[in-house]
């Protein structure tokens, strides 16, 4: 049986306080006691075994067993994705991209966006939750709305725009199966941009080509903007999987 | 501007009435008169361009100005995915998957599914939606919950069954990858098998490779059902798409 896992913001000090709601989760949900044992990372790669010390309801505390260390990805995939109305479709991409392995998250605030508050500490909150329950130790970087001007002078190795317009677009699936035959993504850093409902504008879209962004397509279907970034989540993620 | 879209059982009678929601959606949302142009789709192929001859608000009445059909897919990707407790995550599958493009949706009874109450006509109604929503003509065939044992005797030219158990497995992406240098997998059609929180028994695994089912994994990190089933998903219909 898998130890019960948890997150703390930092395992470089001896004594080790959980947060409130963990704390509760751990004496209150799991019935831990002093000495059982819970497994804890900080989400920069470090995992800890550690027993407990006190078994405070709110302020459960515990002292480091072992540590292991886990080497930050080779590969760093970012989806820039713009804002929707519809917040509970933005946070279940959140915890879909981080289980997939995405690696750095960008609210995108297009022309189009129809933007809606941004919260984040209850949007990390989710990326929290979805690293825990699949067993991951590195924390996706969620950063905050980002203009769609400041996105696209962001250096990566290899850039995608997944655009609608109707001209001359590879697949990033096909894009992909070359780059991997020519080994050319291998260690590399990829960031693909997913527009608003009703797309990216077609100033947006000459903006992100003139700055080396490739546009691809997604396939045949008209993605809603959650699904698309989904899709490209899943196909970044598994051509670095499947590279290795 | 495209027509707004909408679902009809049955395409090929003379006077059609639309259903009740569709109707009241058209003349008092759209606020469409008699005259305007609905587009229709029977969700077998075919798409009507038609006009309103009763604007009724709850039996709005429409005929047919011009019909076009478009061919069965080629390839057919089938995914057998467990029941799971929380129906919200099912029926979010359900529409990303339909959107994605895939073909037939066969809802797994295992060993350890934990069944909830399953409403056939509520989750095809998320079909029809999600069909709509991306502009596709062709409605995913649901099934009736189904048992593990019934599903593995299935016809298909390829079947793959996703597990964690700690054995050899090729991961799906690669096995795609290889198929697709041998050209195997054109005009075919494909099964996978998702399984449920906790994973299939040994059991149900031996039966579906003794039928040969090959196993598969979905990349490192542990996911959850309907996250492993949307990766297939979105692998097999992606793959389906290059070879185009």
């Amino acid at each position: 049986m898998a130890l019960p896992f948890f997150f703390v913001d930092d395992l470089n000090i001896s004594a080790i306080v959980l947060a409130e709601d963990s704390s509760k989760h751990i004496t209150q949900v799991l019935r831990k006691k002093i000495a059982d044992q819970i497994l804890l990372t900080d989400g920069k790669g470090t995992k800890a075994i550690t027993e407990i010390t006190n078994d405070h309801r709110k302020h459960c505390e515990v002292k480091i067993i072992s540590v292991e260390k886990e080497n930050e990805p080779q590969q760093k995939i970012t989806i820039a994705i713009s804002l929707i109305k519809n917040t509970s479709r933005f946070e279940w991409f959140l915890e879909k991209a981080t289980e997939i392995g995405v690696n750095e998250i960008i609210p995108l605030v297009c022309e189009r966006t129809e933007r809606e508050k941004f919260r984040y500490e209850r949007l990390n909150g989710i990326l929290v939750s979805a690293m825990l329950q699949s067993q991951q130790c590195w924390l996706p970087l969620l950063h905050q709305p980002t203009e769609f001007k400041n996105i696209i002078t962001k250096q990566s190795d290899k850039k995608f725009i997944a655009h609608c317009l109707d001209e001359e677009k590879k697949s990033l699936s096909n894009e992909l199966l070359n780059s991997s035959t020519t080994k050319q993504l291998n260690g590399s850093s990829q960031l693909i941009l997913i527009g608003p409902e009703g797309d990216f504008t077609e100033k947006e879209i000459m903006l992100a080509t003139q700055n080396n962004f490739q546009p691809v397509t997604l396939g045949h279907n008209r993605l809603r903007t959650e699904t698309a970034a989904l899709v490209a989540a899943v196909l970044l993620c598994n051509h670095q999987n499947s590279g290795k």
